[in-house]
């Protein structure tokens, strides 16, 4: 396959670990006789510093030409705690998710064995845990209309679904559902919420479509419950803008594999992989950044076109470097560690 | 001192926790000279099958006429997985909020040395975990104007806070603060949100008033994390309702004590403890429910009269309890467990 990827590294440790998984990707159309181009672009604060906004036009054209793109992370301590700036990185973010139509955060939450033991929650509460969170990335609250009244005294944010949105982000839950477990679990908070009886009614009317899928309808906060309690209770979940930002962050903490979680950005025409760690800026070039979620982001991306093989190569690649003790000192539990490129490294040669 | 408390035993295993709520009490105004008056009133699917409404007038006319409202719980399964039904026992509870003007809405979450290993958590992770959230109850998209477009196809729910809102919120946040570890987070999406922004900027006003309060701005996704990471590093959070509702159920289980975690709702005029847990309609009338949240709610009531000493031997009686085994099935690990009547009958004699 001839693919053109863009990169956007982003910042802090993005570059760093995006270039571990190019270079693993590239270890993969070596084997498997693909032919991939790499297209870097401006992202985040690195773009704002060079051009004064965070996703420029040029990004945005090259993303569009590109078959997917690969995502490093944004985010930089100057433009933390003034979320009143101008120009913040976080819009460049929110730009970019729109006009690339980007409706569909793929967001799974598993385990690593050999992590088990990280996690804040008792072993026999996650073991087995294997959940992915579909959450609409494009509408919501996020994107509604918003501003202040009453001379900036009255603030107001409108959240608003439309049922077209509802089903392309269903339909991607039902589908997912189908190659997995076949149970869906609809999340959102209908006992008070407009927007959440559409979304009820509407995934309602679509279960006749998937008749192999058992669809349960839970509220937000009894999610955020039951996912501290038993996580392996789930399976696919699908839910709004702002739930899914907050229960995505929840569930991935308790798999103690946090540094290894990739995910992915659907949209109609291209799709987006970056690992969920932010771009950690005090760790900047100290080739201490795990890659590994980013590596497995490129998993992500390969089986997306269809390269389940490529992908499972990755995969297996990661779990051997971890069965081997092959980790950044975040996993080393204070023996033995490799630095970000050396992991890079071992991966790839072992691919 | 003279007390009339509104008495809202709701639906479920509400009555039942009640009774043992109110025997307690009794026991308390007995042992300290207090003259308690208990007003009936009837609320939730209790009051829909009677009245035909969750909220009725007659409820409000003797709420509002009492000095404090002791609640139990309110939910029945006939009402659930229809949220299109036309009246619902929770409009009830949002009717009242409103009517009550309960804007905050206070929830401690602590351990008990003896249910540590109760929790989903490993026990390093939570001993010592002693937060309140205060959830504001009356605002944000809750309240705010809702409805559908486009024949149905379009549903949106408006957002809005006042300054007002948030600085009388934020104010109760800053007091007990101060009377706790003069530590303060205030939970919001400043860098989405025009809402949060108004949030942070208010709260961020504020600070020059509590010069002793260290005031930390976190994301409402960052929290949802470190909540399971970390909780023994919070202590008291401010935030807005939606917000409040999610963090506040899935703090109530890191604590491995849910079933014993008392609530308050405090308005200007007026306020409502109840236990946080449901009406759990399976154990409705079997005598198995835990009554300690709601005896431990009765506890708050006292101490927002300002009578601290009613409220410590109400929570010693329940230490004792605890320590003794007297407890509910749930709390008994298989072992010899008593009856919701039994263990109110054994609270109020050790008062
Ligand atoms: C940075 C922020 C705008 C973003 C979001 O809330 O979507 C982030 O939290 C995420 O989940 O990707
Ligand atoms: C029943 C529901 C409307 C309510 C809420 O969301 O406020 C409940 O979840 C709560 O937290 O008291």
């Amino acid at each position: 396959m001839k693919l053109n990827i863009a990169l956007l590294a982003g910042d802090g440790i993005g570059p760093e670990v995006i270039d571990q998984a190019v270079k693993v990707s590239d270890a993969i159309a070596a084997k498997f006789g693909h032919e991939l181009t790499w297209k870097p672009a401006l992202t985040g604060a690195a773009a704002i510093d060079a051009v004064g906004e965070p996703y420029p036009d040029e990004t945005h054209e090259i993303c569009k030409s590109s078959d997917a793109v690969l995502f490093g992370a944004i985010g930089h301590p100057k433009y933390d705690n003034d979320p009143t700036a101008k120009v913040r990185p976080e819009q460049g973010l929110l730009k970019m998710r729109k006009a690339l139509g980007l409706f569909a955060n793929v967001r799974p939450t598993f385990t690593f064995p050999s992590l088990l033991d990280k996690s804040p929650l008792k072993r026999e509460r996650i073991e087995g845990t294997d959940l992915v969170f579909l959450r609409e990335l494009t509408g919501g609250i996020y994107f509604g209309e918003k501003g202040r009244r009453d001379g900036g005294d009255t603030a107001f944010d409108n959240c608003v679904y439309t049922k077209e949105e509802v089903t392309r982000l269903a339909k991607k839950g039902f589908e997912l559902a189908m190659t997995r477990s076949k149970k869906l679990c609809c999340v959102d908070k209908a006992n008070v919420l407009e927007t959440s009886r559409l979304w009820r009614e509407t995934v309602q009317a679509m279960e006749k479509d998937y008749p192999e899928v058992e669809v349960a309808y839970e509220f937000v906060d009894a999610v955020a419950m039951r996912l501290v309690q038993w996580p392996n209770s789930y399976d696919v979940l699908i839910t709004e803008n702002l739930f899914g930002d907050i229960l995505t962050d929840e569930a991935s903490v308790i798999s103690g594999s946090m540094g290894l979680m990739p995910s992915a950005s659907m949209g109609s025409d291209i799709a987006l992989f970056e690992p969920i760690h932010g771009s950690y800026p005090q760790a900047t070039g100290l080739n201490i950044a795990n890659p590994m979620a980013t590596v497995l982001s490129a998993a992500m991306m390969f089986e997306s076109f269809g390269l389940q093989e490529e992908g499972a190569a990755i995969r297996a690649s990661v779990n051997k470097a971890l069965a081997e003790g092959v980790v950044t000192e975040d996993l080393a539990d204070g023996g033995k560690s490799f630095g970000t490129k050396e992991v890079g490294d071992w991966l790839a040669a072992n691919i």
